[in-house]
């Protein structure tokens, strides 16, 4: 099937807002097999909606509009989208009575305009809004399809889930489903040298993809339904996870925070954080997790070398004699935060995240990371090469995401952190 | 003049990338004056950008593009839009070398095919491209313009600035200036009604708006040149401050962050924090802005009741007989890192994030705030009234933004924090 998307708002063509809109609903399509050839997006201006549906239905089988149903007198998307098929608007009362409800809930008086959002289009399919006042619906003549949506995404997404999506699936001949295998720790060429001949595969297909200092792999099937999609899938992602090892960290949406979280209830262990350059970033990763309170009851920011000292026990020596961005202070924060927190296990962190350095010579973008049980260790130096002007974020972030991965390989990996770390202290 | 922009690329369409651009160049066109009509995103296929391309041109006075000037075969936005023109193209010697010494920076061998990015529809406007190997360009006929950026919106952005920009001013007759005033603390409609007839002026015009839990007012300016405007705008913005008073907490981009920061350093103060449900998000915040290690060294993130009393000597009967999340223990956790770290003010939380419940019947979003300096406090009780699934990133950035707010508040508001704390905490 043959797509288009129309976006109604003159708030789109301000820029006042940026439209995720066509992003959501363009993955949405793909993942169905359809094809979108067009995305538009027009003012609150009849007319030109007029100009771009009548195009639009000409060259495409299904139309998907956002926007423009709000209650007032500028929202005429429904109306000019029921006149292309010269469709009269009718009170549609089941959608009358939740709009009541809606203002009922939230104990306040409706306006008269919001009744207008309840007429539908004679014969409309129509889709009900779980998260706002605008129901949706699809109106279909001659085979050709327009589905009309609401335009704020929390209302849009629910609605497509629950109402376009079953909608759109009887037409849909094939699906189209992705899986992204993620790793850390390896550039994308390195990856997809791993990846070798898979990478050459037809169905699924596997490909290389880079975002924000990781590399993925994403790989894709097509099939008829979804459980051979993925049955097609599955023993490409076994091959990759030999292939790539303990890089490997999590497969779709999981982020690390997400990887470590799970890594940690899964042995029973719990983590302490000691900051320094990333500030509360590793704590606040750890503690966007629902239910992180079961493996983390605590994060030291020591961002000056008072803190260090004092709150993590860091030895004013090995803070003079090797800075505060240094292996050895990073250790000492390690084992602080340990010792203070009681945890299995604490990570550290410090270094220069810019713009500007600290007062030594060494380059913003140099940090120093450890683990430790108290016992072992894993240290980590990292030289992030960032140093440009806006490098801040990207150094914070990259440490972070680096932090936890090592949290992830001290545990995956127990039997390299075999250093003691009291000889390794004293060693400097 | 009348606009119209055109997103060449089939990953738009696939939705692999989200089109950050098209909300940049609104934006910047809308500051210019210009009105833009459509925005349009076709895949890399010639045939439908010429389509696109003729409507375009028959409707505005100026198109511009972004996206298909790579090196591949696909990438023939270049070509289609110098055909619409009927002009040849031609290799820019400038151009090229600039490709050339791209590469040669990079110590990288330079492919044949990156040639074909120099060349320029015959008497083009050429822009440079500071970020990449494609150039853009202007070309004009009849009076009606094509401008021609990159897709990447970091090369894109540089090559609008320096090149567009100027290229697109000498047809702008007017200038519209936007400040955002923002406030914290106040519903969108009670901000509305306390800038009560402002909002019906003509010019400058003051619009309120929601977001993220804030409310901002903005002031939008129309004339001739820029300092016009600005003079337009400037008394708007005094008398909504004077209106508003401290619930001003910065005008434009300043976040809650930023302005908390600057005035701590004005004050010469530093800030120590303790975070229970928002897990080191505020002291991540503070931290987020270069140079805060000049009021900030020390974060706490007692996440377990242990951590609240053996860290930030929360006393065991306050965390029994009233639970963690809990006036008292919000001043006493406040008064625990005042002492922990030194500083001058310190700022705690305790709540309930969600998507549980502790195991009290305290509800989910309920929170408390407490900051001090040791002698004086000001306590905030906050119920974000979100429980859904969901709702924790809600809570956390809430909270964290409440906080942050709390501190401004207790530093400019300091006559009316003259509870003493030793028997307030005592008084439990």
């Amino acid at each position: 099937m043959k797509c288009e998307l129309v976006f109604v708002g003159t708030e789109l063509l301000l820029g006042d807002i940026l439209n995720t809109n066509a992003q959501y609903l363009s993955k949405k399509l793909a993942a169905l097999g359809f094809d979108v050839l067009f995305q538009c997006v027009v003012g609150d201006n009849p007319e030109r909606l007029k100009e771009v549906l009548k195009e639009g239905l000409e060259r495409s089988d299904i139309i998907i509009t956002t926007g423009g149903l709000g209650p007032t007198k500028d929202d005429l998307t429904k109306e000019v989208c029921a006149s292309m098929f010269s469709l009269p608007l009718e009170m549609h009362e089941e959608s009358l009575k939740r709009v009541h409800d809606y203002f009922k809930a939230k104990n306040a008086p409706m306006p008269k305009s919001n009744e207008k959002q309840a007429l539908m289009p004679r014969g409309a399919v129509v889709f009900k809004n779980d998260n706002g006042t605008a129901p949706g619906c699809a109106i279909e003549k001659d085979g050709k399809h327009i589905i009309i949506l609401p335009g704020p995404p929390r209302e849009m997404h629910m609605m497509f889930e629950n109402g376009a999506l079953p909608y759109l699936k009887k037409y849909s001949t094939h699906v189209i489903i992705s899986h992204s295998v993620r790793t850390f720790g390896i550039g994308e060429s390195l990856m997809a040298e791993k990846a070798g001949e898979l990478l050459d595969m037809q169905n699924p297909t596997v490909a290389p993809y880079a975002k924000s200092g990781e590399a993925l792999l994403r790989v894709t099937a097509k099939a008829e339904t979804e459980e051979e999609a993925e049955k097609l899938i599955a023993p490409v992602i076994g091959e990759i996870k030999n292939r790539l090892g303990s890089l490997v960290y999590g497969i779709d949406r999981g982020s690390m925070e997400e990887a470590v979280v799970a890594l940690l209830k899964e042995k029973k262990l719990t983590l302490a954080t000691a900051e320094s350059c990333t500030g509360g970033l590793i704590a606040k990763r750890i503690t966007d997790i629902p239910g992180a309170s079961d493996i983390f009851g605590c994060g030291i920011v020591s961002y000056s070398n008072e803190i260090k000292h004092s709150v993590l026990g860091v030895q004013n020596e090995l803070l003079e004699k090797y800075g505060a961005v240094s292996e050895a202070v990073a250790a000492s924060m390690a084992l602080g935060a340990k010792k203070a927190s009681g945890a299995d296990v604490a990570v550290s962190v410090t270094g220069i995240a810019g713009p500007a350095s600290d007062n030594t010579n060494k380059p913003v973008g140099l940090v120093y990371i450890a683990v430790t049980d108290g016992e072992n260790f894993r240290i980590k130096k990292l030289l992030t090469g960032h140093a440009e002007k806006g490098c801040r974020d990207y150094n914070r972030t990259v440490s972070a995401s680096v932090a936890l991965n090592e949290v992830r390989l001290f545990i995956l990996e127990k039997e390299s952190n075999k250093k003691d770390i009291e000889s390794f202290i004293k060693s400097f």
